[in-house]
């Protein structure tokens, strides 16, 4: 991340601070990470709407914001919140805004008892709207995170065999991930064998692989700080044709779902385009359609009733992820993360998604 | 974890609530974790003084909470902090405590706002501090951790030849924890070659290993939900006297350390004590002396300056963490996981803590 990649994103900040404040407090750590390039565990960023930036962490990691926030002042402080709360009241902010859901409400008395505080006004989130749509840097982290993740994905589908276990699995993915430049998986990967795969999110257990099974495997790998995702489903011989049928109707619905998923469309829209899609097949919807990734493995836009996006923007990478579960027997899921561009969407995970049947 | 143990610790934590509140709404995962035996990634459980626990998770994790919380009944929402305070309104409940140190400043709107909802009181942590002394059961589970945590730091030792990066000793950590059991590393390893051993919190890099270098090894790891967290310090040859001198120093203040970590003790007087005896040395101190580990890396009591522990209990397990840095140079640190009992304070953590050189 360069210094000035980092600078652009606070003008834009500050550029769309609600009326009324003077400044922002930016504790929410990804948020900080974001706007400064700093990645240690304890930081936090002072936003005036002049666009001036002040950033604070402890001893700890000093050598570490030298070197990674070259070009902003460093306050050096184990109580970065409160410090920065002070600094704010002295360059003379009468109303700061606070991160409302990131800040706990004992952070907030804490906050709120710095002598010389400024008026402290809950905030509604404004960086993570603007981190939905991604710089061609980030895309680019993405874009390798995706490719590791499907490299991990064709080594844990040349492992199965029966009486490998889901945990077995699972240490084959993050060893396959690391062995590809990961630096850790996005997230604990799910792996669910047979009736498991019916259970959406489902911990992996030493349950072994049997013959007739369904393999849900819901893992993505970390690079640069990036979160890819992707679900695929495959079937161990002998396949039965329920199992072949409920993976061609989810692969149709992920389809149709994908083929939606474009610049323009609304998020809330695609969800319940897919819940039409499961209902009409005769099944009930478990889980919203998708969801942002990027510094985080949720982020926003989320593709869900309800939600605070209006419409997909350029340069927005989202996961589609219908899944189709029957309790007891199995369930099929299949996931992609895609970006969103103004000419097309973009493919950025690009294992098959024919149904694997593994001999 | 059994049902009579959670009982057990919601019997305690309805004895200890505050006065004037006439149940507790537990948000926190790890209490909830805790109290129920419930690992999912959303649950809330709500206690009354009376004692009668009703337990919220959403359509993800039911098959998950009916094995992990047999005992509870189980509402069954997406919303889990807010149908559980309209349920305390139901139950009559007038004035409802919240854990102000992790519910948000929106989240605690959102509480609000409940139709029906009690007064929401914020609360002093009540469920950390009974957390802090363990049974058998999960000192059982941390001396496991512990056992894993020594077997790969023989691992990695064997491991360290020039050339080696930092990042390639995490992995080789990372690999022998999962090989002996472990669930996942119970934190992110620090592995840190020659002049980043004065950085306390170094993140792993490309640097490779060299001749002459301190090695600064700080992880641990988690075994069935525990957290086990030790430092050693290795040097590869030529040694040079400092580094010698400099790992006697930090030996022997850690054995002093270890030696006054014991049944009321008071952990804000020996994290001074550390202090004294590193000041005393010429040195600086650069962070606490230790915490409490368990369901989290670090929980209560913690050995720092205004400690919120009066004095170590029977069966409280911390770290006992020393460490001196030449910035520039290099540092050394060593750390057990000892655990405080009545009769004497046990350590479970057995690597040698004389230095080991590497020809």
């Amino acid at each position: 991340m360069t210094a000035a990649a980092t600078a652009d994103r606070r003008a834009r900040v500050a550029a769309s601070l609600p009326e009324g404040l003077d400044a922002l407090l930016v504790t929410n750590l990804v948020n900080v990470r974001y706007l400064s390039g700093f990645t240690g565990s304890n930081g936090a960023l002072l936003l005036t709407r002049a666009g001036d930036a002040t950033f604070a962490t402890d001893g700890r990691y000093v050598t570490q914001a030298a070197a990674e926030v070259p070009d902003l002042e460093v306050l050096e402080t184990r109580a970065v919140g409160p410090a920065l709360v002070e600094a704010a009241g002295r360059q003379g902010v009468r109303r700061l805004g606070i991160e409302t859901e990131h800040v706990t409400v004992a952070v907030q008395a804490r906050l709120a008892a710095v002598d010389g505080a400024p008026e402290l006004v809950a905030c509604r989130p404004v960086v993570e709207p603007l981190r939905a749509a991604k710089d061609e840097a980030e895309l680019a982290a993405l874009t390798q995170a995706c490719a590791i993740t499907d490299a991990a994905f064709a080594t844990a589908v040349a492992s199965l065999r029966p009486g490998v276990t889901e945990r077995d699995v699972a240490w084959t993915l993050q060893s396959a991930m690391h062995d590809h430049g990961a630096e850790a998986p996005a997230f604990d990967s799910i792996v669910a064998f047979g009736g498991h795969s019916a259970i959406p999110h489902h911990q992996p257990t030493d349950r072994p692989l049997r013959p007739g099974d369904l393999v849900k495997l819901d893992f993505g790998a970390r690079y640069a700080g990036y979160h890819a995702d992707m679900t695929r489903t495959v079937a161990v011989a002998p396949v039965a044709d329920w199992q072949r049928d409920l993976h061609a109707l989810v692969h149709d619905i992920q389809q149709r779902c994908r083929d939606r998923t474009v610049h323009g469309a609304a998020p809330a829209a695609l969800d319940s385009y897919a819940r039409e899609l499961i209902t009409d097949a005769g099944h009930q919807p478990a889980h919203g359609l998708g969801h942002g990734v990027g510094l985080e493995i949720h982020e926003s836009p989320f593709l869900t009733p309800g939600s605070a996006a209006d419409t997909l923007a350029d340069r927005v990478p989202v996961t589609v992820e219908p899944g189709v579960y029957l309790p007891g027997r199995g369930g099929v899921r299949i996931e992609d993360t895609v970006v969103v561009r103004l000419a097309a969407t973009e493919c950025l995970t690009a294992s098959t998604r024919d149904l694997i049947e593994i001999s």
